[in-house]
């Protein structure tokens, strides 16, 4: 989205405030700005090299790269030891992805058309997916909420490192059958028309450079967040719900709404549910196996991201069945969304 | 249902014996059966109006009055600080409507017919927006039941406010989609063939003294109950989710099972579950805004009615995405409800 | 399978252990792999009988001798006092059925056919009732575990035994229903090309021989779980839920295996949803029903069991509504299936 490119702004901004000494609260803010356009820019880059790579390696590319944002700020925080900071993020990243992004694409797809249908079939395999990949991290995390926590801790380093082997398995086996043995089901999908827009050297040159930047800028944002909410009295576990996710998805989520209000509601199903797959099956995984060089993380989500991250999943699902949307539609997803920030604000 | 007229005698026999001081057990029995025609005539008179006033206000008044009923008993229960048997019989209410009542028609409808189709996509509509409107309404209480409660009543009450200005607003949008931007969805409904039988005047004369009526037995109803299950060694919870709503919607239910035997069973299937749907989004913020007149009542139901709810709701989810239905599915969803009623009585 | 038919050896070599007192994990191991061939000798005998009595008599045979194996186990398990292992058991072969059994015939069907479809109807049907039955099973014990248990004992067997009524009956009527109102539905469903292979007399007395046998091996198998879990550190709710089943339902499994490689993926699913429904609608009472004669046993499931069930049999029907499968479905339930193990086995 070109229209957030104004924000770049916020870069240089932020990192004189970072020489300045200002105000973690500020320094948040600030940070925050910079990274929004920044992933755009990166997704955009991405997207540039897969024209050269050829349509596989570029659907890999978009796939691993789609949420390069997200396990930036993710991998900061963990090294930071924000363990419920980087796992709040990741349930956020989902619910955001399905009430938000697919509530406003459908609110503003649907003030346009009536109706709005999308290839039931692609995005059922998805969704049913997303379903078997948030049951997969439900289980370790019941069974584990019962025992006695430090009793066990050996043996849930254990479990968490099965279980990210297991679903970066998934993820691995995803690729094959969506690039693959099953790629005829994703052609159904209505491409963006395109053509490259720059030369293969810019848009590496231009990958570097954001990644770089982003890296830069999430250690600020993540360095900013504890005396940050000490200071005005937010939550953590509400950052990284609700705050993290939107800042790192913002490119993405105005994608999604652009291509809903063009009536190509497969692309924004698509972008937001395979975006929270990616997050499951790729960032988590990936996270966890980072956190072995430095404080292992453990799988185990809390209840509340659970439940939350459980009844996004089953509308997901009930949502993709119908093979269409409406307005109304979007507005209740964006009400059920509305309802969890307001609950874990005053959580 | 003109088979029930007969327990209008019950009108009469309640207020004498309401100044006869009879026992709390013989007026609750007595106030229950006056309640159950009064409710009928409630909803022929709606009817009737609607004939006068055309579709539209005629469809509104029709979806808001159609719980006037229950309206009225919780709203006399409230007064008396019954709260949580006015949660009880708003989840039972659905519970009901979805168990009891689809069961029932279902299996009636079953019986004569081999295998009775109905209209998915409104059906669909309605039953996805339940379960979007009870997933509002567990997430706050899960987010609450886990903190103290002293510590949290005045947050409490912000949080019951703001979702409840939420399922309201998601209720007048409703009605917009359904008699403005997708009127047409519904249409496909077959109507009962209808003429008025009554004049304007006689309709709105009926209709206030059935109200009134109501409001007198509803009294004499909620006076009863804490004397009675004292007497008698029933809970309260257990009149409120059982016992409440079956005198509330005896009428309607009375109106699915025969629409079902009639083979309409899109009508059967639109009463049980548009009226579950009115409990939530309208009856539910409505008691909560008034009871802020009296003491604030908390939008938060207690782990027994969320579970209820969202199994029923599930099992309404998985019934509609059928298309059809035949008299085993009717006798499992009766089996469910005699499990729950068993389960509530012991408890 | 015939190719079981070797394990045979197992059953002279384990009584000649348990005279010559092996220790009890050998005798562990050596009933149980006894017990799988004859599981399978058991269900070949069941379906010659049924060619001579008939469809209907054959199909009651063949639903009601299906899981004999497991009924026989949890008989001597329960006699022995070991409850935990009966439950482990039933919610272990329901949650084996659906993700180890099916995922493994999806993954084996999906490596030779690129998609493999189903008659949705038939299935549907049985998916959405294990959603009812589950759902009958999950409330009382909510209902339960909120409440002081040494409070409620007396009351608790008349919840079990009501619950296991409605279950059994529930069970009559979808026999009723599948043989008598509605069996067309199931006719759709290709057979397997059949012609009785054995007399009637011969398959009476190998069934009989089977059956006497499978007691004999049971009752070794049960006898040795307790000191062979104190012996090895294995939990006895590991050996309940995951190898119970496996040793119980081996024959199943390589049947429905097969059929989903020779592309008959409708009786694959019938087997696995079929037989997990029996679990729940015919096993369970029984066993109820049968610990009457000794200590009455709960229907009370504890939590980590319902939680396996409801998710397991949601995701039952997620794969049902699809009407076909692909290698990638298969993995996932071998994922879900094996997340689950390594939880259970770490508990």
């Amino acid at each position: 989205m070109k229209i957030l490119r104004f924000l770049l702004i916020f870069v240089p901004i932020s990192i004189v405030g970072e020489f300045m000494h200002f105000s973690p609260t500020v320094m948040f803010i600030l940070s925050a700005l910079a990274i929004i356009p920044l992933a755009g820019i990166m997704g955009e880059a991405t997207e540039e090299i897969s024209f050269y790579s050829g349509p596989r390696v570029g659907g890999f590319l978009n796939a691993t790269f789609g949420n390069a944002t997200e396990l930036i700020i993710a991998f900061f925080a963990m090294q930071a030891g924000l363990f419920d900071v980087v796992k709040a993020s990741i349930a956020g990243s989902v619910i955001g992805n399905i009430l938000l992004v697919l509530g406003a694409s459908m609110l503003m797809g649907g003030i346009k058309f009536k109706s709005q249908t999308f290839n039931k079939q692609s995005i059922e395999v998805s969704s049913s997916m997303l379903l078997f990949a948030v049951i997969g991290l439900t289980v370790p995390a019941i069974f584990t909420h019962t025992v006695a926590a430090d009793l066990l801790n050996t043996r849930y380093e254990g479990l968490s490192i099965t279980v990210a082997i297991i679903m970066f398995a998934i993820y691995l086996m995803s690729l094959y059958f969506s690039f693959y043995t099953h790629k005829d089901i994703y052609a159904a999908i209505p491409e963006e028309e395109a053509t490259p827009k720059w030369s293969l050297n810019k848009a590496i040159a231009v990958l570097i450079g954001a990644t770089v930047l982003i890296g830069v800028e999430s250690e600020m944002f993540v360095g900013a967040v504890e005396p940050m909410t000490e200071a005005i009295g937010l939550s953590e576990f509400f950052v990284g719900i609700i705050l993290v996710p939107i800042i790192g998805n913002a490119a993405e989520h105005s994608t999604a709404i652009v291509m809903a209000y063009k009536n190509k509601m497969d692309v924004a199903m698509e972008i937001a549910i395979g975006s929270s797959l990616q997050m499951i099956l790729f960032v988590t995984p990936v996270l966890i196996f980072l956190s072995l060089l430095f404080t292992p993380m453990s799988i185990i989500f809390n209840e509340f991201e659970l439940v939350a991250l459980v009844l996004s999943v089953l509308i997901a699902n009930r949502v993709a069945s119908d093979g269409e949307s409406n307005w109304l539609e979007g507005v209740q997803l964006l009400a059920v969304y509305l309802i969890m920030a307001v609950s874990f604000f005053i959580l």
